[in-house]
């Protein structure tokens, strides 16, 4: 019989609570599952764990294998010292599919114009004809597991996909560029900007007043990865000066977006709650299962964190 | 060398010049290619039409061995007493993109609820995440070339699809329903509900005060088809009672829709201007070239319309 901690925010126990039973009776794990208060420290097998939730110190979990992730991003605890077990990200079904679904429909509101019809509408026809999608230029930074998805997803549509990584990547129907010439290369051309890449040192500020002068004029910027990957001043700058058409953001450096910051009232700018990838409890609990089940039969985990690159 | 009238509307002459000119040459043909003040009818070899041209009367034209329509729909010229020559419909490859691009950017408009981040935003945030693709279904009635095209892209992206059709079709991935029986069957699990079926006497008003009510409550309309499919006081009076909660409607019975029209006003109602479908041409300039290439050939036309259907 394993032990299993809960460790993400305590309002989510009763989603994942029956989730995660039936999860792990689905790979065949027996498995005690319970709340920080009612386990030791030094009973813990397992630690399925989110920074909403109770768990700063690992050192106490002596026994603990690994430390699965319910969240894709683990930059709140890849530095953690305190941190010796394996640490594995969630990679679920559901949250590729939500990102998938987010980025291709804010991609569609964009090349389609779709505000320009928002209610209230004044009574005028005027037929505006957008391009079709083999005409608009879309760029996906990031080609990870979620990047690659969306991107795949786009080129399906039609339009023509740029992505773009840190290392070389091949994906068909994709034009991959990387490094620091092919960034450049990339913003160049991006009519339409997703930004789906990690938190590390390496993509803070990414977008900056120096990046976002190589955008073409009036460019769209979507931002479904990381707060931490834009330089708020200098787009707000962009977006003030019309360099930046619009940007629609979905997570910030503080969450919950603060009542008094600009992005809200700005006329250029959409906000979403962080929404655009959202684990869902069912998905996440196989993943997080089927990770418990590798382990235990001394096979590799699956999404395991390189403490070095930082995801 | 052949003589091909140019009788769609004035305006687009100058698009579609040289469109036409290097289409033709493209499939190896010769032609004179004019406006009907610079040809006599019995010259005329072929029709190039739209019903915004000026031609109402083909009788004159004794020798046009077809009329090679620039319009999907072909309700307003089908029953022209006048018309003894092989009518053809447009199916533009950009055509049928562009209501790809329409159709599944307004469908994840409505799945996303892109319509409450719509500016200006209250600085409130409360996440609200929509379900998955899988978990909505989404109805497109009618699976010619322009809703099997839909219904296709839909199903890539996840969603639950069920498609319609007057007489039965099989189409991978769609749970294809046919007839009137499995018309109420799609009617009554129709989140979302797309229209894309010709003008015909049998589709006139389909959505009535009768089909309406088999609507799920709340399901949200789309109708990129035709404006006759709807039975306009019927469906104002459903979504007054909140039984429809939105419709986003690109045709109308008549276009430009006037502006005291109380679609234009209505705040569970969108109006696009008749853009979803839009011939491009370029590619529509192929489709007719290829067209007379094949006749000139003895080959069959593409398209033909069946005057006993009306499509």
């Amino acid at each position: 019989m394993l032990t299993l901690l809960f460790a993400g925010a305590a309002r989510d126990w009763p989603d994942y609570e029956p989730a995660l039973t039936r999860a792990l009776s689905e790979v065949g794990l027996a498995a005690r599952l319970a709340l920080p208060a009612a386990i030791a420290p030094e009973a813990v097998d397992y630690i399925i764990y989110a920074p909403s939730g109770p768990v700063t110190d690992f050192a106490p979990f002596t026994r603990a294998r690994a430390v699965l992730s319910l969240w894709a991003g683990v930059e709140r605890v890849v530095g953690n010292p305190s941190l010796t077990q394996a640490l594995c990200r969630m990679v679920d079904e559901g949250l590729a599919r939500g990102m998938v679904e987010w980025v291709t429909g804010q991609v569609l509101r964009a090349h389609l114009g779709l505000d320009r019809y928002a209610a209230p509408q004044a009574p005028v026809w005027e037929p505006v004809v957008p391009p079709l999608a083999p005409e608009r230029a879309v760029v996906v930074l990031g080609l990870g597991v979620l990047g690659a998805a969306c991107a795949g997803m786009l080129a399906r549509l039609g339009f023509a996909v740029t992505g773009w990584s840190r290392t070389p990547k091949d994906i068909p129907g994709i034009d991959c560029l990387s490094g620091p010439e092919g960034l450049r290369t990339a913003l160049a051309r991006a009519e339409i900007l997703v930004t789906i890449l990690p938190n590390t040192p390496e993509t803070e500020n990414l977008l900056n007043a120096e990046t976002l002068a190589l955008l073409p004029q009036g460019a769209v910027i979507l931002n479904p990865g990381r707060g931490t990957l834009i330089d708020d001043a200098a787009l707000l700058a962009a977006l003030d000066a019309g360099r930046v058409g619009q940007a629609t953001l979905d997570v910030f450096r503080t969450e919950p977006l603060p009542a008094d910051h600009p992005y809200w009232a700005h006329p250029r700018v959409t906000v979403t709650p962080h929404i655009a990838a959202a684990t869902r409890p069912l998905s996440a609990a196989r993943v997080i299962a089927e990770n418990i089940r590798r382990s235990e039969a001394g096979e590799p985990l699956l999404h395991l964190v390189d403490r070095a690159r930082g995801y």
